[in-house]
């Protein structure tokens, strides 16, 4: 299979059709599809070679989508730069998979000197936006005009489409390497599973550069259907879009939504086309589940539980998990059941399943599960073992099949959605010269489900303050990953082999979980 | 992806739910499961070497199930042999792709001594049935119960799964090379694009050995639902099923459908759990169509079109194309939309697209597209070509993308569900020492869609008649690809080139086709 061949499909079979709606510009197939080939002839023609890693730090917008296209249709792998991203972050994507184009938009045009500075090699780089196009830059438009249409490259199977960088619990992003083959059938099991909505507008609200924006690509690709993007987060964007464009279906945040559902306008906007809602990454949103059922009674909801490696769906939950009776007995609280084509276990230290109702780590196999990481043997071998994705995150299973997560073994934070691994930023907080040691937990946050909170040691006959650790932190990561609270202590509650002991730092902050 | 992952995961998951049905017997996917991984068991113990081939000639049962998903845990490849085929078209299958473990039944045990006293190496037999297990051959029940459960050998991707044997176009059957990939894909895309019936039972009707059945026991598997079976096709036994099984879905070839829908007892069988009838493989059925709807009218009508080769779906059409004003407008009889992840062109003699409404053949491409044919490279090279499947159909394609079969370009005939290739007839009536010259076409039949059509020219001074061009025939192929009439003619319409004209003799026989 190829990603690219549902779009040569919508071409030939719906032509008219419109296939993307950004603000006021629709295109149909034929002329999205056009630009895809003409923008794929422009990548060859600027010298990407077959397999080459092109870049794109863009906030979403209908170019987005087809820049994704493009680089398939040209034969090329798409590497999605977070937009969060410092620039030390980026540029350490770039180098690590030797990135050479980089296609960017108004609002991260003006990194491009502090990129090309710093990166091994200066990237190409192509402006994709309204404003002009900054000197030096190639204009994405006049490439698209410049370029004859080429034919399909073809790539399929187990061709690499994708890295995707996700925080690592070593301190460094790790490349997650996704095949055609993963993409593909990630997202066609999923549609196995959740029947099509035929003449749908899907909106894409979060961001692109993540595999659940990305997936949702290839998903409504597949399906030859309509994709309208805005380019962030806006509560009241979000409902004038609804009602404006007929968006039936659309994936957020579980805080993204709670925005939406308590906006002072919500009753005045027609949601009437609004069908289905899913909603992930959030260890609990009952609050937000109840006020959906509430104020959305017409919406079908649904949970996905996934990870980057997993492109991204390892188990999700539909209707059936979110009726009355499953909010009363606590399953709606569940991540629902293991996907259409994957298999999950739940195992012990040594590898071994454990019984029902038992925790243990996330275990998971299927075509949607990486390659690997790129250039990362170790973390590769310990990610996957004998075909099993080995997810760091620990949960249990009840009789039915029902996967309950209950903590993260890897140590990683979830806040408004994004990964944050406490390594990183506990790697960021120790450079700074007057602190001894630390370590960095998620605690509960209202807003963002968790938060970023640091335990800072300080070095003796120092001084150093919250603000101070805050500070040195946005020179070094990106701001959603540094903490949102610092506290100072004497020491920290070490184990016997001298490892920190997060738990009892967590322990304050976290309702003891129900016995199982 | 594995096609035995997703039996791991209903034994998982719905352990105690019903897997197959067959008569009075019904076992639980974790019955099922456990059966097949000792029957895999029992296969490695066999002598089973990982890839090699298995051989199943059988008529349908809960035990072809197992043995299918058997050989594919154990990492075998699957041979499933054409039961209506005479002993020396077995053993040229058996012989041809190295197969020397077969599975047999009551039906064809008898037929054991003739296939080891003329096959290369005499095959090690499992009789799979009811009976006592003859002299010689290992006892199915025995081995299960002998041999322990192994692990899934965990096949997938481009590894080999079937290999599936159809007439060709040179006189000899060609193996069809099915990767885990194309089965999987086949079925996956099939499922995205109708949804499940959850809680269904599907009918298995037609037989497992054809890509139809065998498509169907991969996508039910998929879904995770259960598979009741009848033996063979009996009106009287379809209706029964389905009152009793609560059967929701089955797959027939539109003789089938008639017989049922005709049988004398019809309006006494109680058909309310019955939502879904699929139908392919006859140039015409509109007359079904019509008595189906109004016999039928709250069962939803499917179509597909495809072949061995891309196993089995090109294109399909649903209730939208059986609506009354698809079958007023003629629409209900094209063969649909390409399939989800199917892209299909229609080409001239060079190539080369054509433009729509233009007959030319059919071409196809996605991952549910053969590896190619077993040990035939120059055949291989024909049939695919830049990644396309030339399907040696003739059709077009209208400007909403309907495709409309038209003609067989490869000189097959559709008799009752099953292709016969013309070729294969014609070089079995030449055998004959009275046969000077002869031509094999189809021509309409009411009850099998197309009968197999000879004419002959007998050499001078010899005596030759209809009953024995037909009983000479019946010594060296199927029964079903027999003649049905024999006509004699002084000479054949030849071409400049020396080459039989089928067209001429075709004339007289079909209406001619509308003007596009």
């Amino acid at each position: 299979m190829s990603l690219t061949l549902s779009l040569q499909r919508s071409m030939q079979l719906t032509p008219t059709k419109t296939a993307t709606i950004f603000g006021s510009r629709r295109r149909s197939f034929q002329v999205y599809g056009e630009r895809v080939a003409r923008l794929a002839g422009a990548l060859r023609a600027l010298g990407m070679q077959p397999n080459e890693r092109v870049g794109i730090l863009a906030l979403n917008s209908d170019r987005f989508l087809e820049c994704v296209m493009a680089v398939w249709w040209a034969g090329g792998v798409l590497n999605p730069v977070n937009i969060r991203w410092s620039v030390p972050e980026i540029v350490y994507s770039l180098d690590d998979c030797d990135t050479r184009i980089l296609i960017v938009d108004d609002a991260f045009a003006p990194l491009a000197p502090r990129i090309s500075a710093t990166a091994r090699h200066a990237p190409l780089f192509i402006h994709a936006d309204e404003d002009q196009t900054p000197v030096g830059m190639h204009a994405y438009e006049a490439l698209i005009d410049a370029h004859d249409a080429v034919e399909d490259a073809g790539r399929g199977g187990d061709d690499l489409a994708c890295i995707m960088y996700t925080g690592g619990t070593t301190g460094h992003p790790k490349g997650v390497m996704q095949s055609h083959m993963n993409l593909w059938a990630a997202a066609v099991q999923r549609l196995a599973e959740t029947p099509i909505l035929r003449n749908s507008t899907a909106l894409h609200v979060v961001p692109l550069f993540h595999i659940a924006g990305l997936g949702r690509i290839v998903m409504q690709s597949i399906a030859g259907e309509c994709q309208a993007v805005l380019p962030g987060f806006d509560a009241r964007q979000v409902l004038e879009i609804i009602e404006r464009d007929k968006v039936t279906d659309t994936v957020m945040v579980p805080t993204m939504i709670q925005a939406v559902l308590n906006h002072p306008d919500f009753h005045k906007f027609d949601l009437s086309s609004f069908k289905r809602l899913g909603y992930g990454a959030s260890p609990s949103a009952s609050v937000m589940v109840e006020q959906a059922v509430r104020l959305l009674p017409h919406v079908e909801l649904s949970h996905a539980y996934g990870l980057t490696e997993a492109c991204p769906v390892v188990s999700s939950s539909g209707p059936a998990h979110h009726s009355e009776a499953a909010r009363k007995s606590g399953l709606s609280r569940s991540a629902g059941l293991p996907a259409f084509g994957v298999l999950v276990r739940i195992v012990d230290a040594d590898g071994n399943e454990v019984p029902r109702g038992v925790v243990g780590e996330i275990t998971a196999r299927g075509p949607n599960i990486m390659l690997g990481y790129w250039n990362k043997p170790e973390e590769t071998a310990r990610a996957l073992r004998d075909g099993w994705l080995f997810t760091g995150d620990g949960g249990y299973m009840d009789a039915e099949g029902n996967l309950f997560i209950v903590d993260r073994i890897k140590d990683m934070i979830v806040s408004g959605g994004e990964n944050v691994y406490s390594a990183e930023v506990e790697n960021a907080i120790a450079q700074h010269p007057a602190v001894a040691m630390c370590a960095v937990i998620g605690i509960p946050h209202e807003k963002w489900g968790e938060a970023v909170h640091a335990v800072v040691v300080r070095k003796p006959g120092t001084e150093l303050d919250e603000e101070a650790v805050r500070a040195h932190c946005r020179k070094l990561i990106a701001s959603y990953k540094c903490p949102k609270t610092v506290v100072f202590r004497d020491e920290l509650p070490l184990s016997s082999a001298g490892k920190i002991l997060k738990r009892d730092l967590r322990e304050p902050y976290w309702p003891r979980k129900a016995a199982v």
